[in-house]
């Protein structure tokens, strides 16, 4: 049984959850509390060196890291990867840009006024984040204005890894009520069987 | 016949190009000029509405962008890529790494450094880049302690990502030689057959 290292408002570690829950494959969710720096203890660094969660251990000492790519191997030889070269490869796209244009502005915006609670030591980096945040939106707004899921009409894991902390933008300040085509989306993704959101422990 | 819309000095760029030689793959090459923010222009902008390049034209009107989605694209049914299903996720946590880990610290220190040859203005944040462009050359020396190639023994596209900034990593401030594996792993890339350096321009 795989067994997944997370933390419960981690987005990226919620990516994982809501594949597997969707895929109904059974996990031992296991909480490693990132506030109290227990990523970067070396009993975890032995798992990630890079120390960070997700982690999903397949078995015993084999270890897989980086939400993306997890998603990317537990997705193979099902319907959530197109298994199309063409497709395949747009799905490729939406998960770069996913880690490099979106992830660093509106997560990372996200921790430091939920997670770690602290909008005023944070407000001029915060401000530095809402260009970058919102010129991603922008993106994802112009693409699903004419889509229902961002590759080949069919609900993959570039929409689960876009999901997960495009549904909590709000959390980081950036306000969707001008993203129309975003929020039809995310009401798409939440009407889909074995959905779970973001709160549901599983353990 | 693929049409790369590529800068010379982008190590991103460079990645394809380095690739498509290796597979004796002929392309179009055509340089946009992204001092002259060229990038941003709206005939640009069609083709990759983020603003970036590398940009891959598969055919006509037909666009694939983020370089590590590139590479994938392009090395399936190759042997850059292993296609086994442990393996070929360790060539994506490797390509997530390097995108979220590695590019963001060492190639936008080079950027700022040779590209934009600002090393005043962006002092203070060229400093704030160090720890992380460190911490992520010292897990790739962990990892090539005991190895020839990032996954399975193998030169695969998590190599040639990688190889992209870290080989210019010193024109991004950071020193090298303290890390003795990672400097016999490029050399190794260096001798394989159809290496082009990054200052080959294919047009």
């Amino acid at each position: 049984m795989y067994r997944l290292y997370d933390f419960l408002s981690s987005g990226n570690g919620y990516k994982i959850r809501l594949l597997l829950s969707q895929l109904k494959i059974p996990f031992d969710w296991i909480e490693v509390d990132i506030l109290r720096e227990e990523t970067r203890k070396s009993e975890f660094l032995t798992k990630n060196p890079n120390g960070r969660i997700p982690v999903l251990e397949i078995s015993a000492n084999q270890y897989l890291v980086e939400s993306n790519a997890i998603l990317y191997y537990l997705s193979q030889n099902t319907s959530y990867f197109p298994h199309d070269s063409w497709y395949d490869a747009q799905v490729m796209q939406w998960l770069f840009f996913e880690q490099y244009s979106h992830e660093p502005y509106i997560a990372t915006s996200r921790y430091w006024l939920i997670i770690l609670n602290q909008p005023e030591e944070y407000q001029r980096e915060l401000e530095k984040k809402k260009q970058g945040g919102y010129h991603a939106l922008k993106i994802m707004e112009a693409h699903l204005q004419t889509r229902t899921f961002f590759v080949n009409e069919q609900y993959t894991i570039a929409d689960i890894a876009l999901y997960a902390y495009t549904h909590v933008a709000e959390e980081g300040g950036f306000n969707l009520r001008s993203f129309p085509s975003i929020l039809s989306w995310l009401n798409r993704i939440e009407q889909k069987p074995d959905y779970v959101p973001i709160t549901h422990r599983f353990s």
